[in-house]
């Protein structure tokens, strides 16, 4: 674990509200640089973990608002759809000056709305995309700022605590001198809405860069393909070369052996090579894959920006078709292929 | 149906082998312009049916041969993956100066290796992508033609016999004077392997094609989203705008509608208001695509050639996931989202 | 050009703003088959042009309305940019009851804003998708209609007036009886906005079919590649077959035959040998591809309802890349590229 | 650097062929270990530098092989094209029992041949897919080797010498024990072709990841579009909301942010920092993208296997559209636009 010294908090008090997979970590590790937390959660199980790591906790929005001296920061850590319901509540219980901030995954067109209403109470908006994980405790969180520029430098202890620090990797040849915040893992982005606009293309890349490795590593799998039957029929492309698909790779090994030493090395591919290593058939996974707004976002900026985005797109459409969206086109394709050839749909191996 | 003049077969003579989904149908046609068929297929029945429409039918290959005065042309209308075997039988029995012409859906690069192969016995190789399905019959077929424009030149007859004719689309503005052969329906297209290359093409397009009719199909079919009940979790990515999404639409009238008056009319269309039209839901079709070659060939050439295919590709990759083909891939997805963010998979809908 | 009987009008008047492209053609074509068009636009000419054609020019938008009788149906035919400041001074001249057709190309989303909006005032809003082109006059017009049922059907012949008529098209098999609206090229598809989602999917597909063209006739155009001289070098992909890219291929005439029997027949590829057969190089264009709105918005579709639709998004990438959008992403993978392997770019090939 | 102990070479010798951009280094990280180089090159300068580095240079191939004891093993580390013809002189030279190695970027089909031909004369062929670029003397080389197991065990010294060692990443949870040769950076994957098949999915992978990271990167580059003076066209798709894309973001900042803590940090990310904080506009680069070979060997190969790869596929067109072979589609697809719709192209910005 990276370390940050106890008294890097330089005094701050936060407000915390949302000690899910992500938050109650965040306070940890806020806490352990001396950022003073004050946490709400709705979960009682919750309020006591966070007591745990010396946090203060609260019952209510209203008690940890209380508890707060102006000006009062009050971070979320939230699914997106219920941001808009605990601002509120929240925001009749704060005053001129105080700040919000959003760490959660909202849509960054959303912290353009919310900035504006909040702003119309002086209420500053802060927007944070935060990248971390399960793993932030202990790598520390990658955190991209969006708002006011005061608000942000208020603020700067708590992301200077969350963040992993100068020494988690090598500087880049050519920076020099005192590292900067970028260095340390967080950064000012800009106006409200760029933090989350820049995390949002960050998620919108790693869908990318984990098709990238999922595609390859498939390719590795039917490396095989040639010692399958060959069905000779006008519904089979037949496989004209099956001396060259005679390969079975150990994929869990190959992934290992691409961490040291190679281009494609990457924190993506370490975890990579954790999973395969406990099952290479991964076969307990079912490869239904999930979407959680960010990368569908990206796209959509691309596309109303006129950039070209086909590897972030075909990463997002991967997923929406492993969870069978994409079954009616299929089924006007067969219908169609039955009409002007007469070709009846095969059977599914197996069954 | 076009009608092509009974005397349009100046006499020509031909060897026919394969008289399966399209080849009976080819022969129908060749003899009802005056083409003489002596067919062949390992089949009786397809014999006797053979000869119902007024052509030769012959035993075995040896039979065949040996009803054709010289030069023998022989047209060979067989799945890709067996025409090597019969050309060992079949090129015994010719000799120089005799055609042999491939109608079947071989890769081209097939083509030069046979081409080159008969050339050493001085035995002209013809390829000849043949397009029309099962209703070439009625509609004539588009035939590309590859292969010594000599040959071409000798079989004409029959490939004018095959083709639709000038009269069933209008004439190109522009296009003036006497139609040449591609205003026919039939087009010399160069040496050896040039028929089959632009029929793979042809084919590649036809993937694309049909892929934009079915996304197009599959977002009307979900234009009504919006209704469905939203899931609030960190796994699912919320619908801003259901309002958005509230429209059941009459997908068999829309794939009507469109085949008058708009920019998107063709024959694929008029095949998929057929295919609706009998049943809007097309829940008969299981959505398993195959693909039969071309396709394929179509991208390795795209990349051979350096140049980009991202729409063709897309289509093919689309046939490949509707097989259940992106499994291990998903499997690869769900594992890393496991490893960094204690994800765990959803269910599938009604599981 | 398909006969619209000049009684068919049944006596409809229609205010009809915006004479452009499409504009003056439609009421060219709604005036002849009876419908009484009262036409207005900012340019002299274009109201000159139209009282030609039998319709009432009006000066400006209230001498328009001035001479509609109740209830008023007024169908603008504008770019989707201006169509709302249209509204402002047009909203105002009309009373309950009265009717606004958008026959422009817009966002459905704004339907659904301006449907409201008119609402307000008991005004039908109704929403028509439009496809045809400059070809309309003479071909029809395909609508896609969406909005409140009754001023469907109080302006039902207006649509049959634009309409192609059945006559244009073969019927589909299966299609018996009285041909309804979808035979004639018309279709009522649901409530506000329906019509304009109708559309903007067409156009959607239309990019996909566009760019499956496009890709293929690339393909051939490059079948000759194994002529040009082979570099050997560490930045060059060596083709490793030459002897299979030696054609050269005679374009104009392969889009030729393709009309006539094959599976990849349509309109686009009839407008496709037009242009070739006028010049196959296509030199005068520079393939600078402009996007109009339909084709983003399809892909917005998409991913805003989950489903997949890589063909149609590909098809759009490739028109912002045909601009130049995709620029700075191939100077970062050049740096890329020069920062792990020292590769320097190639020049371009004549520079 | 990473340490490899001087004795671990075990006495091996080694000819060596191809001291050009990573053959040089991999001698002298070979001779660090111990492992003794007899190196040839065509060009002086080379052997010089050789020599400097501690291995013994040889004038021709013939005095190289004279230079090695029984059983000789020859490591080629040359351009794919010129492999064939160094062997054709190098093969005479060698005798039962030797050993080939191809390092170098070879399509693992030509391995595939190679081998049977080396076969022959009972030479063992092992082919070695090297990652590392100019960086692999400071960081070690991931290797990826198949061919006969006997020879790969011969030569395990040199594989282990160029390797990483286990040091240079962390150990993956899970793995414990002795460190295999996985853990040190190189792997055995199999008979002949696996390693180039491995190594050629590996580069495929990193074309994925570099195109998701420069797509990204174009996105938050065009953020501030909303700025740009809308034209209002209809050849114009217009941008429905300016105020969402107002940013100006500090793009060397965000890649070294994403560097620590974050889910997409990666080696090709470091590297994107160095190169952008030298020049954030990478104005220096054309943007001109060259691919050598793996790139298109797997999408080929995804292809032959029927295995989706959209991403792999789309980063590899975006590198052939980047070097202008879109163009003549772009050119049809303009001409069709002008066909249906009387669309003119629009001028170039700046022309």
């Amino acid at each position: 674990m990276s370390t940050t010294s106890k008294d890097s908090g330089h005094g701050l008090q936060l407000g915390f509200v949302g000690l899910g997979r992500m938050g109650l970590n965040m306070v940890h590790r806020m806490q352990d640089a001396g950022v003073q937390c004050v946490a709400f959660d709705t979960k009682a199980e919750a309020r006591e973990a966070v007591a745990k790591v010396g946090a203060e906790a609260a019952d209510s929005l209203e008690a940890m608002v209380g508890k707060l001296s102006s000006p009062r920061a009050v971070w979320l850590m939230l699914p997106t759809a219920v941001v808009d319901t605990v601002l509120d509540t929240l925001v009749p219980l704060l005053e001129a000056g105080d700040m919000v901030i959003d760490g959660g995954n909202s849509h960054y067109v959303e912290d353009l709305r919310r900035a504006k209403r909040l702003g119309e109470k002086n209420i500053h908006y802060v927007d944070v995309g935060v990248s971390g994980g399960v793993w932030g405790r202990e790598r520390g969180y990658c955190q991209m700022i969006g708002g006011p520029e005061t608000a942000y430098k208020h603020l700067q202890p708590a992301f200077a605590a969350l963040a992993p620090g100068v020494d988690t990797a090598p500087r880049s040849p050519g920076r020099m001198g005192k590292p900067g915040p970028a260095e340390q893992g967080y950064l000012y982005c800009g106006p409200n809405g760029a933090g989350h606009f820049v995390k949002m293309v960050h998620n919108g890349i790693e869908y990318g860069l984990m098709a990238a490795y999922a595609e390859g590593l498939n390719i590795l799998h039917h490396a095989n393909v040639g010692r399958e039957k060959q069905e000779v029929d006008a519904e089979t492309s037949p496989l004209e070369h099956p001396d060259r698909y005679q390969y079975d790779l150990p994929l869990h090994d190959v992934v290992e052996v691409w961490r040291r030493g190679s281009v494609i090395g990457s924190w993506l591919l370490d975890l990579t090579a954790i999973e395969m290593n406990k099952d290479p058939t991964l076969k307990h996974y079912a490869g239904r894959v999930s979407d959680s707004g960010e990368g569908r976002w990206t796209a959509l900026a691309a596309i109303e920006e006129g950039v070209p985005a086909p590897v972030l797109t075909a990463a997002l459409f991967g997923r929406f078709a492993s969870r069978g969206n994409d079954m009616f086109a299929d089924q006007v394709m067969s219908a169609m292929r039955h009409a002007f050839g007469g070709h009846d749909e095969k059977a599914a191996k197996g069954s």
